[in-house]
């Protein structure tokens, strides 16, 4: 008998959550009971788990859906990790390491399987971590990543949609897709796992250099142009770090599909657009668009700038390095955007 | 030296000749005069070649738009076809047999090079032929062609983009890139010619579902499931017939950009996301919002649909089925566009 524990409780945690305990109620492998840990918070007077508990909706953070009864919400670590055998760590990238170190106490480690549903990853000067790569550092043990064109709202909204499993264990996969799949919630499975991290988070650049097209008054032509560069880009990248990487990763659904759902509207698209066109910067934008959160795509471009730049290969990037330079430099979008389409491109065939 | 003729005069074809003229007086390979083959037609009380060699535009089918003083425009096919070395065809479909017997009549084909930039092609209920086999079978010579994410009126508004050529022979590739690139329009070369036409027909089919998916009230998620699912069917389709296509053509401008752009709120995806949410027919949608015109999309599906059959395939591409069942059948189109999310998927790592 497997146990879960949705480790995180935001809107893709939550939305997470209620797929889950829809399937462990159907599948005989698993038992009833999904927990969920909550960090211990406020909101409108209570404590949030006890409004999950008692309201069944987390009304902060996944307001307008309830869960099923079988979900549980706790901020008692040891007990939301008892008898734990399948963990989604679905928590903000910055609080990791702290998170896993609290699970590597708590949790039986010889038993535990561990999937990943974030999409930021560790890009230092000298190295590049995904968020799988952390999670072993501190557990040592493999997990799995699931990612895709997966707008939370949208699939709590039980709207049809496909998500890729990477997993590189066929028999722990079939237990994951069973604790994911539904009728609207497609899984596909396939054995890779850091270059899906990668798509996950270098597609956040690419939205935003597509926004600032957009904002610059671009049409459709260019912005699938700047798609087209910036899928080839994250693959070059992908590819550079593992080499083995094969290119039929962007045909999954956490490839070109989620690239194209974040640059059809999603929030670096949206504040990317509005900075080139008010001038104002990021950091006034996202007090005034996003409540002070920060955006994504910007600080990603400047971490793997620095990276590309140590390695001595930003001129292997030149969307990337624009981003990076439009934002972190000042300099001229629409030149910047433009000279990507003046290199002499070779093609791939 | 090349002459270099565009055989027509619609709204991509006159972009064509502007952008070919701004590069006949940059290189001293090409006659300065471009030739434009103009079907006979009055408009306004005035012959249109007359519209465009006195006003400098095409205010039918260009509007807004000059032409600079080397295009020439004329009626005469003998005329149009005097000394000329490079044909770029750009009419619609249906008139192509007929259009190339005429040009066998008159053209020089021991020096001729042709390059298509039409996206339909034919599919018959035993057998495809793409636009250049027609015209191979015709002038008995082997045609490039030219597709990508180019909405002619952005490209016409100087808006940049991309585009791909696929042609068998270096030399005269570089003669179509000197003929085509400019710093706004970016061509990519590529040694394929068929699965880039199928590539540019059978996209309007994925638009089709699209839109419909959009007029279902589907968000973002479900439209690039959608798109993934069609841009995997056009590449596996380009495979049945020549198996040799390398899946990377879908990276280049001719395949998902494409696809992106046409599903971004081209006339197929408009068209069929009223034809769900308002339940008429096609044919009455056509004469509402097209003037009466044919859209490509539903007409592609039923010919695909056709052949599929014949080869008792229609079960490996239940998306162009669908496709054809919802317009031509009267099928729900919910349950059928659920039921793509069903199939246990393969992946293809």
């Amino acid at each position: 008998m497997e146990k879960i524990c949705v480790y995180g409780a935001g809107n893709w945690g939550s939305t997470a959550a209620r797929i889950i305990a829809e399937n462990t109620i159907r599948y005989d492998k698993f038992y009833n009971v999904v927990n969920m840990y909550v960090h211990k918070e406020i909101y409108n007077g209570r404590e949030l788990t006890d409004i999950i508990n008692t309201d069944k909706e987390n009304t902060k953070y996944l307001p307008g859906f309830k869960f099923p009864d079988n979900v549980f919400a706790t901020s008692d670590i040891q007990f939301a990790l008892k008898d734990v055998t399948m963990l989604v760590v679905v928590i903000p990238h910055q609080f990791l390491v702290s998170a896993m170190k609290e699970v590597s106490q708590y949790a039986d480690l010889s038993k535990l399987k561990v999937v990943s549903l974030i999409k930021g990853m560790y890009i230092g000067k000298e190295d590049i971590k995904t968020t799988t790569q952390t999670i072993e550092s501190v557990l040592n043990l493999k997990p799995s990543v699931l990612s895709g064109a997966n707008l939370a709202n949208e699939i709590a909204n039980r709207e049809i949609c496909e998500s890729t499993l990477g997993c590189m264990d066929d028999t722990e996969a079939e237990l994951w897709i069973k604790a994911f799949q539904t009728d609207y919630f497609r899984i596909m499975h396939v054995k890779n796992v850091y270059a899906i991290e990668l798509c996950g988070a270098l597609k956040n650049v690419v939205a935003v250099a597509v926004g600032m097209a957009a904002g610059l008054g671009y049409g459709n032509n260019t912005k699938a142009a700047i798609m087209r560069i910036g899928f080839m880009e994250i693959l070059k990248f992908a590819q550079m770090l593992y080499p083995s990487t094969a290119e039929s990763i962007l045909f999954e659904s956490c490839g070109i599909p989620d690239l194209i759902t974040s640059c059809l509207g999603g929030r670096n698209f949206k504040v990317s657009a509005e900075f080139v066109k008010t001038g104002k910067s990021i950091d006034v934008l996202e007090a005034e668009m996003l409540n002070g959160q920060k955006l994504q795509g910007p600080l990603t471009s400047l971490e793997v700038h620095e990276y590309l730049s140590n390695v001595n290969k930003t001129a292997d990037f030149p969307l990337f390095t624009a981003v990076f330079e439009i934002v972190y430099q000042n300099k001229d979008a629409k030149p910047l955007l433009e000279s990507l389409f003046k290199v002499s491109r070779q093609s791939i065939l």
